[in-house]
C-alpha cells in the first residue's frame, strides 16, 4: 500500500511536470483516454471525455508562454484500483506566484495509473506566498 | 460493485440533504471525524481536519436562511474501500439558481461510508439554468 502511494505520487508529479512543460505528449500519457473522464479547470465548465479534455490542455498550452506548477502539501490515498491526490498547486508565471487547489483521481490499469478526474479551483491569495498558509 | 455504487449514491444524497436542510447533525453523520479530512468550499482556503471542517459548516449554516442544493449529473465510482462522486451542484436560494461543481471522496468504514474530502468550486452561470449545459 505504501508502495502504491509512492508510485501514485510519482505519477501525480508527472502530471504537474507535463503541465509545467506545456508537454501535450506527457499530458496525454498521464490521462485515461475514455469517454467518462472529467476535468474542471478553475472557473471553467466541466469537461467530459478525453477528446474535450485533450482539446482544453492544448488550448491552455497554446496560450501559455511559460509557467511552473508545483504540487505542494500533497496528500495521497489508494484503495484497490483507485487513487486520489489532494494538493495545493503553486503556480509561478511571469515572476508572480499564485495558488490553486487540485483534487486528482487515478485508476490503476494494466499499464499503470491513469488520471480520470482533475478538479482545480482558486484559493485566496496569500501575500507571503507560502502554501502552508492556505491550509487551516 | 453496482450495489456499492448505489449505496454511495445514497450517502452522497444524504450529504446534500444535510446541506440543504442546514442540518449539522446530518452533516456530522456523513463525514469521517479525523485529522486528515479536507474540505474546499468555493473560493475558501483548504480546511483540514474534522474540527475545522465542522466549524465551517456551522458558520455556513448560521449564515444561510434557506437554500436547496441538489446533486445533478452524478458520476459514482468505487474500488475497494474508496469511493468518489463527481456532480453538478444546483443551488436554489431566494428564488435564484446557481451552480457549483463538486468532487467528493468517501471511505468505507465498519459503520458505513464516510466523506473524507469535499471540493466544490464555481462554474460559469448559464442563463437557462440547465445543468446539462455545464458539461461539455
Amino acid at each position: 500500500m505504501e508502495r502504491d502511494e509512492s508510485v501514485l505520487r510519482d505519477v501525480n508529479g508527472r502530471f504537474y511536470r507535463a503541465l509545467s512543460e506545456l508537454d501535450m505528449e506527457g499530458m496525454a500519457a498521464v490521462w485515461m483516454h475514455g469517454p467518462r473522464v472529467r476535468c474542471i479547470h478553475p472557473g471553467w465548465e466541466v469537461l467530459t471525455g478525453w477528446s474535450a479534455v485533450q482539446a482544453s490542455w492544448q488550448a491552455i498550452f497554446d496560450n501559455t508562454e511559460a509557467h511552473e506548477v508545483e504540487p505542494r502539501l500533497v496528500e495521497v490515498g489508494v484503495s484497490g484500483d483507485l487513487g486520489w491526490v489532494s494538493c495545493i498547486e503553486r503556480i509561478t508565471s511571469r515572476g508572480r506566484v499564485g495558488f490553486t487547489v487540485g483534487t486528482n483521481l487515478y485508476r490503476r490499469t494494466p499499464t499503470g495509473w491513469r488520471m480520470v478526474l482533475h478538479h482545480a479551483s482558486g484559493v485566496p491569495f496569500e501575500e507571503d506566498g507560502a502554501p502552508e498558509a492556505l491550509i487551516h
